[in-house]
C-alpha cells in the first residue's frame, strides 16, 4: 500500500479509514501525537519518538491499552505493508483519550484510541534556504506536550505561507520560543545555541540530536533563552524538525539574516547525515 | 431517533456515525462549535447561537458551504426526527476546516465539514448550588472564539471533578476570566457584575441574556474585570452556561462563598424562566 492507516487494530488504505466522531480528538483535541521518518523501510530514532509519545500519554493520563513493545510491533507491521519502491515515508501516530459521549471530564472505563498513518514523502534537503516571519506566541502554557490542540499553529503556518515563508519564529515578548512546526537554533561565534526545553517549547528530538552531535564533533553548545535581537544577529539560524532536519533561515520579516557560518553548519549536517545512515542502512 | 448525528449531509444514529480521520478537527482541532438547548422540540436562542457560529467560522476563515438559512433548515430537519417524548435535548454543532492530508496550512479547494448531534438531556435546575476550584488560566489567547482546542478545559474539568466540584474558576494572575465550560458573574450590593468580553473570555450568550434581563427588571449591571478577592467577597457567585443557566456557587477551594443575596438571584431566575418559556412555548 502507498498510504496506510491503522485505527484501533484495523488497517486500511488511508482514504478508506473511518472513525467515530465521538473520538475525543474530534471534539476536544484530547490527545497527543508524534511523527517519525522512515528511510528504505526503516524508522529513524523510533525509540526517541516512542519514549516521547508514552511520556506525553502519561502527562495527559491517557489510558493506553498497548505497551511500547506492542506499539513497536504495530509499526513493524505497517512498515511491512508499505510499497517497496517508497524511499522516504513519514509515520504519524496519535492517541486520544477514547471514544465517549461528549463531556469535558475524562470518561470512565475507556481506553485510548490509537491511530497511525504511514505515507510516502520527500524530505527537505539539509541546508535548504528558507525565510520566516516573527509571530507572537499566543499558545497555551502546555507547549512541552505534543498535543492535538494545534489551531494557533495552523493559523500561524497559514500566515507564513501567505507571506511566502516556510515557518514562523514564535516569541513571547522578546524571548524566542520555537517555530509552529519546528524548533529554532542558532550559531553564534561557533556555538550552537538553543532555548531551554521548558514549558514554552517542545522537547524536540532533532534538537536533542543537534546537541548530541555538536558535543561529539567538538562544537560548543549553549542552552539558554535568547531574544529576537540576538537571533537576528546570529551567524546562522537553524530551523529543525523531524521531517526537515536542517533548514537554513536566511530571511526573517523580509530582512536577510544568518548566512555567516556555512562551515560549522556543514560540519553538523555531515554528522547528522552519518548518524541517519548508520541508523537506517542495513 | 433518540441520539441523532448529521455529518456533511448524512443523518444517522449517533452511534453509527463515521467520519474520515483526515477531518482537520481530528488532527488539529481546526474548527469551531456551538451548543444550543431544545425544549419540547423548540430550539432556544438559536439565532444567537447561529450568529456566534458564523462569526467564529469567519474569524478562522472556514469555508462554510452552507448559509445561515441552510443551517437553520438542517436543524429543523434534525428536530423533526427527535423522538416526541423527549422534553429536553441538547443540540451540538461543529464545523472544521475540511478533510485533507495532514499539513498545518489551510488546504486549498476544500469546504468545511459540518457536524451536528441532537441528544436528550436533563438541564440543571436554576439555583442549583455548586462548588468550584480556582485554577490558573493557561489557555491560549483566542478564548473569545469557541474552538475545538479544549484540552486545557478537559484537564481543568477533570481536576474539578476529582475534587468533587462542578467547575473551575479560571484566573489570569488575580483577574477572574471564566469557567472551563461556563461564564462567571457575581452580585455585589445589588449589582450584576461580569468581566468584559475581551480576548480572554468567550462572549457567552447566557451572559448576554443576564445583562439584557437585568436591564429589563431594573438590576444595575457592571461590566469590568474583577479579582479573585472581589469574587470571594461577592454576595452571590453565578456560574452560567447554555445548558446550566444559573448555578449558585456556594464554595470555592473548600471555603463558603456567596449565598447573601438570594432575593436578587430569584428575580433574575424568574425573568430568565419567563424568557425561555416565551421563546419555546408554542
Amino acid at each position: 500500500m502507498r498510504e496506510i492507516a491503522w485505527y484501533n487494530g484495523t488497517m486500511t488504505a488511508l482514504s478508506e479509514a473511518r472513525i467515530s466522531p465521538e473520538d475525543r480528538a474530534f471534539y476536544f483535541g484530547d490527545g497527543i501525537y508524534d511523527v517519525a521518518t522512515v528511510r528504505k523501510g526503516v524508522c529513524f530514532a523510533l525509540e526517541d519518538h516512542l519514549d516521547r509519545f508514552f511520556r506525553n500519554a502519561q502527562r495527559l493520563k491517557l489510558n493506553l491499552a498497548q505497551t511500547k513493545e506492542q506499539v513497536r510491533k504495530i509499526i513493524e507491521e505497517l512498515l511491512s505493508k508499505l510499497d517497496r519502491d517508497i524511499e522516504e515515508a513519514v509515520l504519524y501516530f496519535q492517541a486520544s483519550r477514547g471514544t465517549a459521549p461528549r463531556s469535558h471530564a475524562f470518561p470512565e472505563g475507556v481506553t485510548a484510541n490509537l491511530y497511525f498513518t504511514l505515507k510516502p514523502t520527500c524530505f527537505k534537503k539539509m541546508g535548504t534556504e528558507v525565510s520566516a516571519l516573527f509571530e507572537e506566541d499566543i499558545r497555551f502554557l502546555m507547549c512541552d506536550i505534543k498535543t492535538l490542540n494545534l489551531l494557533p499553529n495552523v493559523l500561524a503556518q497559514q500566515k507564513a505561507k501567505e507571506a511566502g515563508c516556510y515557518e514562523v519564529v514564535y516569541h513571547r515578548g522578546e524571548r524566542v520560543t520555537e517555530g509552529c512546526h519546528s524548533s529554532i537554533g542558532m550559531l553564534k561565534n561557533g556555538v550552537f545555541c538553543t532555548p531551554p526545553a521548558d514549558e514554552l517549547i517542545l522537547p524536540s528530538i532533532t534538537r536533542k540530536h543537534y546537541l548530541m552531535l555538536c558535543e561529539k564533533i567538538g562544537i560548543p553548545t549553549r542552552i539558554a533563552p535568547f531574544t529576537r535581537e540576538e537571533l537576528l544577529s546570529a551567524d546562522e539560524i537553524i530551523i529543525m524538525s523531524t521531517t526537515a532536519v536542517m533548514c537554513r533561515c536566511v530571511e526573517i520579516d523580509g530582512k536577510p539574516v544568518g548566512g555567516k557560518d556555512p562551515e560549522t553548519l556543514k560540519k553538523i549536517a555531515a554528522a547528522y547525515r552519518e548518524m541517519i545512515l548508520e541508523a537506517t542502512e542495513m
